[in-house]
């Protein structure tokens, strides 16, 4: 597949009618692109009236194409990837009838692991990934709040950024949203863990806390530096290079946000699945496969999967 | 005063009528011996129905002294303190009118800093430590349901055993209790806290867990492993040398109990305070203070903290 493979005018699915496959997929069809949704339990609401967009930057009402097989929508240039990373295993089912052999598969998820199971399933060379920072919900079927920012950290799970890259990107920007083209896709994605690992972590473990609680506390203000920095130093082990004093900037550009509560925490009081393995497992296995002394991130790992369990084990009882 | 001037007949006032209190203060006088407790919330109950003992060592109905006011009983040769970690505060204002210039005071309490508090205000000179190895509940207001086990480790704050502590450990073991002297106080306290600290803090932060459901996760042994290893270290460093092979030996002493609720859970659950401060805050100041490296012990006493505040506060919103 050479780099000038990505056609004009695409032909584009989205699968998983969530709060990241809806917002983005919605604001290309909204733009005029050739957007198909494999859609699940929302799929009667959108078939039937549409799919809906509130948001600071446009609110939408969008008929769009959608189905709820595969097959139905067929081959596509590009499949945007928007479930949540503890589904990944039902893709390599799903997404063959949406393949052909150019077709580029766009992950948009958080987390390690995500692009190597794609690449192992797929090929490694149509595997994109993408990093949403974006606060989002999906309030009702059909229905996307979008509440603030919206930028995806675009980059290739093989290498460094090509002209497809910039192609993507390029039609994003055209459509609202903000897209910006990562040197390394790998690094893009330890730089978000660098916040998502102590942040998301300890709103779940501390007790139920949004990011300003978190800092309101000193003990768990230096928990959550003293995390950042071991993440920071896995990362550096395996290659790399992140910005210096990370972890103070991160910390002093939180601290004036609102009161914010991360996903993990909205998902585990939800009784939803936390993606424990992608944003905690998996980095504090590479980490320490790459010799890096990371305590505090294993620790936290050890403490999410635990207290998951419990959940998921009360609410059977229920 | 004198090593001789532990009294043969000693007047004994016990402080607090929970669980602990309650026991050993009844099996004392269930023997003869001289005791009188200092009670809040049962005193009506032990005053008109005495306190009652239920055990496979046997069971007993006493018929004892107690007050509601320490005036009442005036100055003992020997205050046992029964009362939780979380409530020394209320000792120098409470003790003062059980003292006359010879009385011992014996904290049976977990964790560290109560033995200096003791000291700081009463003098080093009449403190001894017990350490309770006992499963043990005050099921209604004078009721003590006595499970299993019982030994107390009895060591003095300000050095090696003298004829009193044996002849308070003898009293003791003339009373159905087992009591061992040891050579340590600081040493025992270090010791059962490389139990306590894993699994005590682990069942609260880990879920809610017994002692059978951490040793049935592996990462969560690995974890316990590891805080042992961690507070072993801050021992050394500060001077008490600990049994070998600690961590397995403990372990493996462990894995065949049966499925165990430990008491900082019991408290979590029932909205009782737990004592986080002697159990992890101060164990885990002196270890670095000394240089020991214990990354885990801190971020566990950062979330219990954290946990437990956070309970509190969703209590006060009930």
């Amino acid at each position: 597949m050479a780099d000038s493979s990505f056609p004009a005018g695409p032909r584009i699915a989205v699968v998983g009618g969530g709060a990241i496959g809806g917002y983005y997929g919605g604001r290309l069809a909204e733009h005029g692109h050739d957007v198909h949704f494999l859609l699940r339990s929302d799929f009667a609401q959108v078939r039937d009236h549409g799919l809906q967009i509130i948001s600071p930057d446009g609110d939408a009402h969008l008929r769009v194409s959608c189905a709820d097989r595969a097959e139905d929508i067929g081959p596509c240039d590009l499949v945007i990837i928007g479930i949540k990373a503890t589904s990944n295993d039902a893709l390599p089912a799903l997404l063959p009838p949406l393949l052909h052999e150019g077709t580029l598969l766009l992950l948009l998820q958080n987390g390690l692991g995500g692009d190597e199971y794609l690449a192992g399933h797929f090929g490694a060379e149509r595997v994109l990934g993408g990093l949403c920072f974006v606060c989002i919900n999906r309030t009702a079927p059909g229905v996307i709040h979008h509440l603030a920012q919206g930028r995806i950290s675009l980059g290739e799970f093989s290498g460094a950024p090509r002209d497809r890259t910039r192609q993507i990107a390029a039609m994003f920007q055209d459509s609202k949203v903000d897209c910006k083209v990562e040197p390394s896709l790998a690094a893009a994605r330890w730089h978000k863990l660098v916040w998502n690992i102590p942040f998301n972590g300890l709103s779940v473990v501390a007790g139920g806390l949004d990011t300003a609680a978190i800092l309101a506390d000193a003990g768990l203000e230096k928990l959550v530096h003293e995390l950042m920095t071991e993440v920071r130093e896995g990362a550096e082990r395996l290659g790399h290079t992140l910005p210096e004093h990370l972890a103070d900037a991160m910390i002093a550009n939180t601290r004036p946000m609102q009161a914010y509560k991360t996903s993990s925490l909205l998902d585990f009081e939800a009784g939803r699945e936390v993606e424990i393995e992608s944003i905690w497992g998996e980095p504090c296995r590479r980490a320490q496969a790459a010799g890096a002394n990371v305590p505090r991130l294993e620790m936290l790992y050890e403490l999410l999967r635990s207290v998951a369990a419990e959940k998921a084990r009360s609410r059977c009882k229920e």
